[in-house]
């Protein structure tokens, strides 16, 4: 069987994942910056893994792992002769592997209903998942770019980040990110405070790399940092990504976001909240609402294996924390700002 | 010639520096909780790398580190016969190698008068220090206790704390660290959650070490899940230490603090200081004026000496945060309570 490959993505600097004959290809972003390795996933089990371990993760790009995980399945399923009810258990486990980004889910529900109508059609619809994602991340870019020039005077603009919210992130571009390289883009960015991201340090890892290869001046600082470089006056607006975004405007961002948008309040600049329209979920009235996926406690407690902490002492380890919505100045979409809640 | 050993130290739980006949004993707090290795220091430029490398390091400890210091300033110019005037500048390395922690300098400085009558008289007086130092630490244990159960309902308390400043991090016992043992002495500690404290993780390795030895229950987190720990109501009281308290009330700590402090804030809850007399700097009327340290960029881009970052990526690393008096609920010393500023 012949499959459509995925389209052509324009401005996108670098591929989190990407559909070929033989499969999904992820670059596995669990090995960056050291090495570049992609993963070929070919079967449930491997994509579910991928996931948890997080060689493919940030909402938007989870939403395009799950659109091509029912293409995964599908395959698996005529592969090894599954029926329809296995095949649909099989798909409700990759819609799972997550809990808290609503996009995962988004993506497995907006082309499982295409699987009557055979492989081809369901990767149509996946590609058409990555393409709308490249193009709501540009115009998030230029919107949020848009908002933010006109609400700081500073120039060029410090800017601080958390978390990854870039290409790798993504289906391309990025959304946070995406509005900084958009500012780089037009010349205004003195530098990124990039914060490192415990545990898994997506931002000295993953951020650190997208910006270095398109030479965007940064600086990499521990998470513990970010309120006091806010309340010292060296930044001049922090913009976030969001997993899932409540009816009443609650977000729920990689744990550490709320206590920058506690320290951003406090010292009166704006905190900015960019994601797709896919984020946003009609079944979640508030942030007390979303389910806070809590991760193995050995990302706490060890390091690249080598246990740091005490053998019998034990870690809290949220994923997510809930920034209110009183603390958000703007949540930015490709459609455009809403910056009143 | 002989010396003077140090003082009986009365329910310390472990001793983070001791004078031997040989000289200064230190507890290499970086090898902590894999190994305990203590470092005999008998010249300047040993100790000042062992501060500066935090094999010794809390503000408490620091002092008494900084009184020895002259002693072994002292013993090292006579075997190599210094003048005066080397002495003086030897003392004075010692007293500017960590600029933010006041108690280094107060340590020396106080010392030091004794020169003129010998090396006993100078040992006699550290003894002192140290000697005061416990005494004051347990009478912080005794104020703070009795304050925060005047202010909070809920038993058994569950208590946050940052970075370490318990036996290790004075010369016994702790400051925050030894409230929270005063609490759990008194039944009343369910849970202390512990945040790790990058980037060199004094929080996993050295208070989680100290609470897994007395089989006090905690939980160590990401320094970027204590805004959210708080607001999600799972903290009672934050207690924390501090590195130099201005004039006004506004403290110097580890980074992280200040972000701790405005989610308490937010949340409703207590941030309670803790810091013996000495940390008070009459010199410096605010913290605006206070020298915050930055240290080495590879201690955030780098894990065991092996890249995390991207090899172009630069760091910025300050190692502490002022922590506005707006902010601070009550700041505890061993002779009471300031709980309005």
């Amino acid at each position: 069987m012949t499959s459509p490959i995925s389209p052509a993505t324009p401005a996108s600097p670098v591929r989190s994942l990407e559909w070929l004959d033989t499969g999904l290809r992820l670059l596995d972003q669990t090995a960056l910056p050291q090495r570049v390795v992609y993963l070929d996933i070919t079967d449930v089990d491997a994509l579910i893994d991928a996931i948890r371990r997080l060689a493919v993760r940030g909402a938007p790009a989870l939403g395009a792992a799950g659109a091509y995980g029912v293409a995964v399945a599908m395959r698996q399923g005529e592969r090894q002769g599954w029926d329809a009810g296995r095949l649909d258990a099989e798909i409700t486990r990759v819609r799972d592997a997550r809990p808290t980004a609503v996009n995962l889910a988004g993506g497995v529900d907006r082309v499982a209903p295409l699987i009557p109508a055979g492989l081809d059609a369901v990767l149509a619809e996946a590609h058409a998942v990555v393409r709308e994602d490249i193009e709501a991340n540009h115009a998030i870019g230029r919107n949020g770019a848009d908002w933010i020039l006109s609400r700081v005077e500073r120039r060029p603009l410090r800017v601080l980040t958390h978390c990854n919210t870039g290409s790798l992130a993504t289906a391309g571009w990025g959304t946070a990110l995406g509005i900084i390289r958009e500012l780089h883009a037009r010349g205004l960015v003195e530098v990124v405070y990039v914060d490192e991201t415990r545990p898994l340090l997506q931002g000295s890892r993953l951020t650190a790399w997208e910006l270095d290869q398109e030479g965007i001046p940064h600086l990499v600082q521990p998470d513990s940092a970010a309120a006091s470089t806010i309340l010292r006056g060296l930044v001049d607006v922090a913009v976030i990504g969001a997993d899932r975004i409540a009816l009443n405007g609650d977000t729920a961002n990689k744990i550490g976001s709320v206590g920058v948008a506690l320290a951003c309040a406090d010292a009166g600049i704006p905190f900015v909240v960019a994601a797709p329209r896919t984020t946003f979920d009609d079944h979640t009235p508030t942030g007390a609402t979303i389910t806070i996926e809590e991760r193995p406690e050995s990302e706490v407690l060890e390091w690249a294996g080598t246990r740091v902490a005490p053998t019998a002492s034990r870690a809290f380890n949220p994923a997510f924390d809930v920034t209110p919505a009183r603390l958000i100045s703007a949540i930015v979409d490709e459609t455009g700002v809403r910056d009143t809640f």
